[in-house]
């Protein structure tokens, strides 16, 4: 694999997620201006994957994600990233370097969100200017043409662009997360590892109340957990809707192999989006009814009946 | 198949199923004292199947059968066979032949339930006297040493000893129908027909809250209607249970294998009492998400993106 | 309360029963000879109330309670018996003391089936013959008229005849217990104990697949487990059914009347047949959030909102 | 009501929503940096309500308005606003007319996204630069220190803003929808009107999976359909969820109030946050027994027999 791109610019979590992807070290690594873009560039055959906010995120585009990958050509997802959520603030290579001094701090709007604590208590002074990115913010503070004293944003950029340091772990909450996802061409499926997610998206064809449990109990009866689920309107018009899901397990285990394929006799539109390692440390328990081997052991039994 | 053995004596309603069973027909045919007799002859080989009654019965017997199915040696039911309930009033050769005259009438105390109405409106004065069996009662009559004037039976028994028939179509409800099935040893299971029943058992090996809502589960979202349930007390204290089960479908239709594998996973107590074709006319109808083309369909999606 | 009808003759198990019940202490006592015939004269006020078999039974006699009580007039059942089922040999006062002396013996079928394992391995050689109840087996020893040599009956019997006892504890399954119940007219609600169990009757008006994964769910989203389920033919036509069920709890119980309220909303024809403490020493759990004061808490909670 | 908040700047979809709200007009509007900020306002009472995005959006901030009304002092919906979607083309007062001139268009990426395959098709080699808002992206056409050529941005905007229109109804999606609510502090519910929904958050306090079946079930056992349904991180660490729910119908409704009673025992950190009319016209059919009236039928015969 030799291209990467990623919801640039430089210098925002995704290029810190796509710096923790170990076959994107050495490789050609591309900023895209929208997730939709770095996911076309994918399809076209332009990049051979693409790093992508998945679930909660400081710049955003995670509900704009879901929306690109739910339409068009297939794609799988083959790995996810969780990413620590640390800010710093920094200013002006020769700008104030006291807190009391700053009269204005840029960033995107989900960083200040969640630095505002911080903010009100440290430099309650300073006017909020809204920046494109994180990156965009800091990379201001380079330009002549932008007038703001200070940014907040993601540690690596901070040492990268050697701007002052003024703060660092100025998030209001300690030990958030961010969750993103790399996304190639359908057709590579990872090898189960025992501890793994399957994304799909099960679009409703029409207006079917109870649809949302069915799908629930074709999982919950047979011991498939939901990590994710979102219900999202398909664009087309509000009332429309689709089922973005994750669950815990691999498409080659039985149990996932058995539900997928009652969803896909239900709802023929379901999207597989690919089986991959899940990030999370913790090991998810299965019932033991619904291992392979019970599965096995299911269907010999039925077997050794039919074939008497 | 030579030899059919059922609940007997001579003439009670079973004989009436047996008589509708096209096999038994020219064959050795044995009535037996009880059904868990009946069914031990066919375990033990001495007779190659039984006729019992399974729902609903003019003679009782109907747990016994389900009780006595679920233990012991591996049967499979291989048919089933309706018989409608009707019933005659017979009196003694040499006695009274008005209905005003009889001073007692004997027969199964399940058969006086069903002909109360009628009793008490036509022979409000003649007195109730048990009898082991609707047949015992008509035999009875042609026996010196019981006193009673008459008796109530089924039809074909009133011909068969040629006793004077003193009124007919007396049940209270019209139209009332009996299920007996014809059991066999293990082994011998009838082809789909498209419209076959399925018998099973399934013993919960522990005191289990909610099991059997996730039994019902385990049909529901495979699209498996049932057509009878019941939970016994397993004999040897009571709160031990399992459940007695008719579904509608054939072990070798793909959503019935499935749910019955899945049983097995959760259950591996769970006994296959057979598949059979129905005795009611009226056919049914599935999903259509859950006919064997499409499990074919969902299996080979599935299968598309794991050999990709 | 003055008098009780029970299923008779006298001396068969459901007598057994009526001894355990304090109220039926010194009040009249009436033998019938069917348990419509009882429940009937409950209906009627001939008695104030009657003792039948609920579940398993050695005199049969089960799914007739179970239907008399499902239709006609309306009943409560207001206490459950549990009996022991342990049983006798008992001979002719005059005749034979010896097992292998016996050459034949009388009983119902029920009860034959329940001592087949010792009979075969201590009478091989007696004939079996069928009596109307095991009561009447017994009698039968002290008749001129019959002529079989020993009968099997309840321990009670035994002794109340003062018939010479050839062999107890002749049951094949130790610890059995057959359950009846107490039925009155529908009006007097016992209190709850905190231990109770209620019986209910639910008619489907239409063939309606699904319908009981519907009544499940009534039951286990509000935390009520049940202990019976029984789904019987109305009479009427195979096919046309009702579901008998037991359920943990009172009427009285936020989570039981918050559920029958709600199957009434679906099944308007469905029958409440009492809620009356249960004989099973062991005590039932519920879950913490389906108690009265989690009720409470929850309605609170919604009139909060609804009246700011 | 007086003020409004609302995600700014001035020209956004927001503000457009906002110009639906009959309430609004007329009022103090505040235009405001982030989700947050806007719902902070209205906790602290600097004003009286906030518009912000709900469900898709072209400006984002879908899961930072989902993330910011779940935590903090409670705050409630009182109305919906749908605002459909629609795009101008807008350029410099002195720029290029011709889109064959345009070297360069500014604006939010989401709304990039949206307009992308026309772009292709008619501006494809115009260079596309992020802009923190399309409003910004516009207004920037009126500042000397930017130097593209164009803006993508709402119709009003356009309008308001005078700028020339170089192409409208760009869209690549025709009658795409956007929701937006209006936030007030809790306490005023508005009446229900027969076409309502509820929207809650459910946080599951530990790991437990299933949780979110056993929440599906409290609502389609009481014919509640949900129209939305999302688990987002809490934010303290991926793993803990909360379920974000909207719900058809009033918590004025009976089957809405017990379902949220029943949610509320199970969950107690469940928090309503508002019942107001529904935005779609289409009405939702209930089932019959779901009505207000079917449960004060089910609740009456459950009272006649407890009263008896």
């Amino acid at each position: 694999m030799k291209s990467f791109a990623y919801l640039g610019p430089e210098g925002t979590f995704t290029e810190a997620a796509l710096n923790r992807v170990p076959e994107a070290q050495g490789a050609d690594q591309v900023p895209l201006g929208s997730v939709i873009t770095a996911l076309n560039q994918v399809r076209t055959g332009e990049v051979d994957a693409a790093v992508v906010p998945m679930e909660n995120s400081v710049e955003g585009g995670v509900t704009a994600t879901l929306d690109a990958i739910a339409s068009g050509d297939a794609l799988h997802i083959i790995r996810e990233v969780l990413v620590p959520i640390s800010f710093m603030l920094v200013g002006r290579p020769d700008g104030p370097r006291e807190l009391s001094e700053l009269h204005s701090v840029a960033t995107h709007t989900h960083a200040w969100a969640q630095v505002r604590i911080w903010a009100e208590a440290n430099i309650p002074n300073a006017a909020y200017v809204q920046a494109a990115s994180t990156a965009a913010g800091a990379h201001g503070l380079l330009d002549e043409a932008t007038s703001y004293d200070a940014a907040v944003c993601a540690p690596h950029l901070a040492k990268k662009l050697g701007l002052p340091i003024l703060a660092e772990g100025i998030e209001d909450t300690e030990g958030a997360v961010t969750r993103f996802v790399v996304v190639a061409r359908a057709g590579s499926l990872p090898e189960p590892t025992g501890s793994d997610k399957t994304s799909l998206v099960v679009p409703l064809p029409e207006d079917r109340p109870g649809a949302l449990v069915q799908i629930m109990n074709q999982f919950s009866t047979r011991g498939v957990n939901l990590s994710r689920i979102e219900s999202r309107p398909t664009g087309e018009y509000l009332g429309k809707y689709f089922f973005s899901i994750d669950l815990e397990g691999h498409l080659a285990d039985e149990r996932v192999s058995a539900a997928l394929a009652a969803l896909y006799r239900m709802f023929p539109g379901v999207r597989f989006l690919g089986s991959y390692p899940r990030a999370e440390g913790v090991p998810y328990v299965i019932p033991e009814y619904t291992t392979d081997e019970a599965y096995q052991r299911g269907r010999a039994w039925v077997r050794s009946i039919l074939d008497r």
